[in-house]
């Protein structure tokens, strides 16, 4: 069983695997391809994952078998382990508890070289109402309080597998930067009885500079403190704390403003490894022995995705310190991205 | 001038380049090698820095010329400046000052490949000797909150020049990890009227598991929640909240244990890249309109270095929670790091 700690003097915790850790050497060791070309989510390899948690399928096929359009499986190397209870516990001055959760794949497509920017629409629609039936679903089991919804692509992105996917890990803690997004949202909403991400947003919206894409209610913008190059905010203009609230439309409007700036990033960054990370409530449903462990968190949060195109390598400052050093003001980022031709089809 | 921004929902703050901006071709070119081969760091090329700003030299010699063990200049392409005010100032919701500060460079050794785990310790404890001096000159500039001292080691950990070498950064803020942990080292004092970093360490001395080395009054040890495989912490024993405040045992004592765990680091794991950062007290002269910025801290802070090899991609997930899966238990870690032989000379 992995364990999750907690650091006291950064107060965050980590997931350390514990069963089979890796050695020196096996850091050493180069590993360009380690399922040596066979990939375990094309067709007709679908005895090769754990079997199908939820899918779309052609009508009249069965799971785990060919005829599929998305697959959702559990990750066969899973980082949490899904039996068992917390057992929350000190070790000395430390915290500590089992490492419990969900780690489950979202596989996009079919197709192994399909970029998710070139997903039908209605497709890339199908794929986000994966997203939220995931996080409904998950959200039932009591013992988790975040479900974290992310995709890697590309190696430098950390992508092990180059077939499209998404990534699922449901943890029994609220990961340190969503926890510290709700604080500061909440602190916020305390003094002005408005939404910090509304707020940020409408200044965005009006001041235009670091706006990429506005579409159907949804809005793309480089943030004013991006610590990256060419980071990316997609968020709906209307306040909205959960994902799983979106309706058809919403699922269509979020799909459209996804593809639109997932093919700008391509087009402007040749094509770049990225991460894209899904900020949304946490589990409003999680209790603790006090209680609710999050009361109503409506007027607190407001959902958006982060997307980080892996344009330059980090140093020491910036894990050392939190702090970062962006070589591209956001708002020429956003003026390079507006100007790219998209196709939403 | 660039810019700095303060992130109203990390809360946290960004340097942005404003003058130069790099254009989304920059990111696409491969540039292995900027200088062509030419290292202005190497003996002879003293012309080709800003002019020393301290240097260990033979006796005899002139400043910005051969015969130097060891020299402190400007960096040429500075992320912050050294003229002007702050000029704190809000922008809507957003709040921003001029990026002005120091960035320096040690320049460690006249030998090009001479790696810091091989420099004669005599000399590695004048190195941080030097990283005593700038800090203490640094912070008479009442402008800055904090001084950081870095080191990249390797293209993976973000070095752009292979000659040894530390840099410099003097910031008008406090980075937010350093503002994080002195929050969790002073909430721990107002309860107990101890130090968080002195009962952790006291901790695992008693425990053992996790200890690498104990040279001389400090201890390398492998973090109980270790964020990254082989991460290491090096503390003095004894409270000491200012690495300033080391006298010249202790400066001899810190040399020999980090000397001590780079060598265990580079054996065990082949001559990884990595990265340190030494998190220190900040500046407790600087001011602020309200008065002193930082109450005496002696108390509050306890010095160290964190050094990060660096092992493994860092994915979505990562950077989009601030949640870290770590492949390696830290008491592997540390058991594979004792076995190592080290020669201390």
């Amino acid at each position: 069983m992995p364990e999750l700690r907690h650091d006291p003097i950064q107060r965050r915790w980590v997931i350390i695997a514990t069963e089979r850790g890796r050695r020196p050497s096996d850091f050493t060791k180069l590993e360009p391809d380690p399922h040596g070309g066979f990939c375990p989510f094309c067709v007709g390899n679908e005895d090769k994952t754990p079997p199908e948690i939820i899918a779309i399928r052609d009508p009249g096929t069965k799971p785990n078998t060919v005829g599929w359009q998305a697959r959702v499986v559990a990750n066969k190397f899973p980082a949490l382990r899904i039996e068992g209870e917390a057992d929350r516990a000190a070790e000395g001055i430390y915290d500590k508890m089992n490492g419990i959760g969900a780690h489950e794949v979202i596989i996009e497509s079919p197709e192994h070289e399909l970029h998710l920017a070139d997903q039908p629409l209605d497709h890339f629609k199908k794929i986000m109402k994966l997203y939220q039936m995931r996080l409904e679903d998950l959200k039932n089991d009591l013992r988790f309080r975040y479900v974290l919804i992310f995709k890697n692509q590309g190696v430098t992105a950390g992508a092990s597998l180059s077939h499209p996917h998404t990534q699922i890990i449901a943890t029994p803690v609220t990961p340190h930067t969503v926890s510290m997004e709700l604080e500061s949202a909440r602190r916020h909403y305390e003094v002005k009885e408005r939404c910090l991400f509304c707020d940020i947003i409408t200044q965005e919206v009006q001041n235009e500079t670091r706006v990429i894409s506005e579409i159907d209610g949804m809005v793309s913008l480089a943030p004013f403190a991006s610590r990256f190059p060419f980071e990316v905010m997609v968020a709906p203009q209307e306040h909205s704390h959960d994902f799983t609230e979106l309706d058809d439309d919403g699922l269509m409007a979020i799909a459209k403003c996804l593809k639109d700036i997932l093919q700008r990033l391509r087009s402007a960054l040749n094509n770049p490894p990225y991460n894209f990370v899904l900020h949304t409530s946490p589990n409003t449903h999680s209790k603790t022995r006090r209680g609710n462990y999050w009361q109503t968190l409506e007027a607190d949060y407001h959902w958006h995705f982060e997307i980080i195109p892996r344009l330059v390598r980090t140093a020491g400052f910036e894990w050392g310190t939190g702090f970062y050093i962006n070589p591209t003001p956001p708002e020429d980022a956003a003026h390079y991205l507006r100007e790219i031709e998209v196709s939403l089809e």
